[in-house]
């Protein structure tokens, strides 16, 4: 397909043409009116708007089920996320590979981070370990941090911080189904 | 404290004190004019309003790392989600318990199901599985879905669904990031 308009996407995401139209529009000129939209400029033009049309360095801090699971979730590599190390403090886990990807000891991060040029750290650690790693990871100077431990972090302003809210998901279910079901 | 304003809720979850009160007003007539809300009955109201004063019976489809991390999720039973079983069709899990709750075999979907009561199913199964899983979920009477495979998965209209989605987390880092560091 190399043309698409506002009413085919908004049927394919479930969004109203016009609202699809509007969000684009904020961006800058993309469409044209009557024909829709260049697939392949489009794409391009989102993961500009994105940043996604460059290589972002990752590592991932705790290797438990939740950090293996993200180790091996493939849609990264697709986004331009390269999963660069894992890190973990449990002797048992350290010097093994997950999806290609050795996990170092806690110890490491710094070094690793400043020498690898690490961009983002994604914190999957315990709750009560999270501020620790976020400080560490703020002090190795990352310039985003990704969020799934269940707590609000503090991070100075200049690291950008997005927090992975699981409950955020299971509430939006409920309140659908209770307003459906009564 | 009994009672909070609008002011310092913004404050604290980083949203406009008039985006509060108007998300607020639109489910009805909760603070008090030039006191703020009242702490319990705020979140009594917000319980409410997102079917969180009840009980949901949830189980999880897939006990890889992903399914494992979230049969882990402590939160779940705060926000009053009852993981009621696991299930899996890898013989050397089927049995085990994680988080006190067994992991059943696949062929026992649907019988667990209905004879239990579930109200929503959560697929942490591959990608490829996945509408499989939907398919059984909803022939055996669910009311809502929560997908964490990265595809886009088809369902009736009064099955509920939220798609985990995390190249979205992923996706608005980058975009802050670039946003601030050119």
């Amino acid at each position: 397909m190399k043309v698409i308009s506002s009413e085919e996407l908004g049927r394919r995401i479930e969004i109203t043409p016009e609202q699809i139209r509007k969000d684009l529009a904020s961006f800058g000129q993309f469409g044209k009116k009557g024909v829709g939209y260049y697939v392949a400029e489009l794409q391009q033009n989102i993961s500009n708007i994105l940043g996604l049309n460059r290589h972002w360095k990752i590592v991932i801090i705790g290797v438990g089920h939740l950090g293996a699971a993200l180790a091996n979730y493939h849609n990264f590599i697709n986004l331009g996320f390269n999963l660069v190390a894992l890190f973990d403090n449990n002797p048992a886990i350290i010097g093994k590979t997950i999806n290609n990807v050795q996990v170092l000891g806690m110890d490491k991060l710094e070094m690793a981070i400043k020498s690898l040029g690490i961009d983002i750290g994604i914190i999957a650690v315990p709750r009560l370990e999270a501020q620790k790693v976020a400080d560490r990871l703020v002090a190795s100077h990352v310039k985003g941090i990704w969020n799934f431990a269940p707590i609000r972090l503090r991070v100075p302003k200049h690291v950008h911080m997005v927090n992975e809210d699981l409950s955020v998901g299971l509430s939006s279910l409920s309140y659908h189904i209770t307003n459906a079901f009564g």
